[in-house]
């Protein structure tokens, strides 16, 4: 079947183009099969959506602020793993800054040698093996370093999230790259940072509210990790006066680990895929489901 | 045969040990086969050398300050190709973090949006294709990026120094790793950086003079470039009062892509293999040709 796809709330030339590629025909949303939605906030969103919508992919790997939008009566998509490679791109970004002092270096105002470690042959924990987690081992591969993968369930060679303490103490680098749920939620807390090596570097690539931002602060001031580089906070944005702006521990990038340049690049071959297995009857890439919160 | 080989000016038990795993024994000099000297400059080094010395490994890729002291009597050897992984890797965390704007996030105490860009399938100029350049290219390999390699002559595949003119409009990243010679001096000049597109970054991890640093500081406050990130200067260190330092284009690393903490396991494996070669009477890495400068 060819499947009539609304794309909304305004026209986009890489998604209308994905659509038709993968075979599907653009339509207005009273004759469409399908909505492809490129507005991240729900606020826009047709309500109530006309009965034969049994498809919507939404625009963001994050879907917390739909929850309460997302009905049983059609599939609801996300884009996680859409974005997988940008970000695990900035993930690798950040953790060569990390080991590499870059943060330093560019503060720095005179000629001053940090003190600088090579990612090469290092260990490297990630937390979340999702399509963030897999394209990061993928770009980690020519490293020759050791990859801890930890998952809730702990399924695939990953380790389950019970077993965090145990990773913790042996990585130097952490990356956080799991969903914000109920369940991850201050995963990294006082204790998970207490137990981290001293030359530890954490980064977090996924949302906020995965890490304690208050243990964070004090464990950076009291020098028990080398440092954090953050591409998201909580809150965020991190309002002006936050101590974080101030600690040398810490890198901040305003949340750009997936570039507002190439994202309906990365975006269009997400929603070719989705719309040709959608017109083939087969199972969608990123299905949400409300109960576990994506 | 068992060379003897001499390690010099202090006892180092790394290079001590991979001596002997290749089959030497440690000597005085006296009674050296074979030198490997640890000391970057040759104040130190004995003179005359001992007549039975047939051959000298030195620290360092780059021998500059050895070339008068280096003779037709024996075999010198340099630590090319020793560093390669971790210069590379410095390389590519310059890279990142210019695409990804690490600097300008690092200098930031507020939240605000810098232009980032992916490195994912972009094109990469390599110039110079030794131990670094090969190096990086393995770091690049999954990142889906064009490579343009550039050697002195245009062998195994890479493109003649004299064609380095068409390459330069095509790279969003000049990677310079290639030995410094009277030849390579100010081999990115004005001409040069005119010829990168305006959101080109120019990385330099090889040696400060191969970049015109005048030219460069016009180039970067004109726009002529997106920006510049060097681990090496001319004149180096960068004195105190350089442009470069308030340069919001320019991100200086201080002469630390080869971290002084992993030296030692990098250039012992590199004197395990040619330890090994002077055995068997192979050929030895990385020989110097003092006609040539490196």
């Amino acid at each position: 079947m060819q499947p009539a796809v609304h794309v909304g709330p305004e026209p986009d030339r890489a998604i209308e183009e994905a659509v038709s590629t993968a075979g599907g025909r653009i339509a207005p949303l009273e004759q469409a099969d399908a909505v492809v939605w490129l507005d991240s906030s729900p606020d826009s969103f047709p309500d109530p959506l006309p009965e034969r919508v049994k498809w919507v992919q939404l625009p963001s790997a994050g879907v917390e602020p739909w929850l309460e939008r997302i009905d049983g009566s059609r599939l609801w998509t996300s884009a996680a793993g859409a974005y997988g490679r940008p970000v695990a791109e900035h993930a690798l970004a950040l953790m060569l800054a990390g080991g590499r002092r870059i943060a330093d270096c560019a503060r720095a105002q005179r000629w001053t040698e940090p003190p600088v470690v090579p990612l090469h042959r290092s260990t490297v924990a990630i937390v979340g093996a999702g399509g963030i987690g897999r394209a990061l081992i993928e770009l980690l591969e020519p490293f020759g370093v050791d990859v801890l993968a930890v998952t809730r369930r702990g399924t695939g060679g990953t380790l389950p999230a019970d077993r965090l303490g145990e990773v913790l103490p042996a990585a130097h680098h952490i990356v956080i790259a799991a969903p914000a749920t109920a369940a991850t939620r201050h995963l990294i807390g006082a204790a998970e940072l207490e137990a981290m090596r001293a030359d530890a570097w954490l980064v977090n690539v996924a949302r906020g509210a995965l890490v304690d931002t208050d243990a964070l602060v004090a464990a950076l001031a009291g020098g028990a990790i080398a440092g954090a580089a953050l591409d998201v906070t909580d809150p965020e944005p991190l309002p002006d006066e936050h101590p974080l702006w101030r600690e040398p521990r810490a890198l901040i990038t305003p949340h750009v680990a997936n570039p507002v340049a190439t994202l309906s690049r990365y975006l269009a071959e997400h929603v070719r895929a989705n719309v040709a297995r959608f017109g083939a009857g087969e199972a969608l890439l990123a299905p949400i489901d409300p109960d576990a919160g994506y």
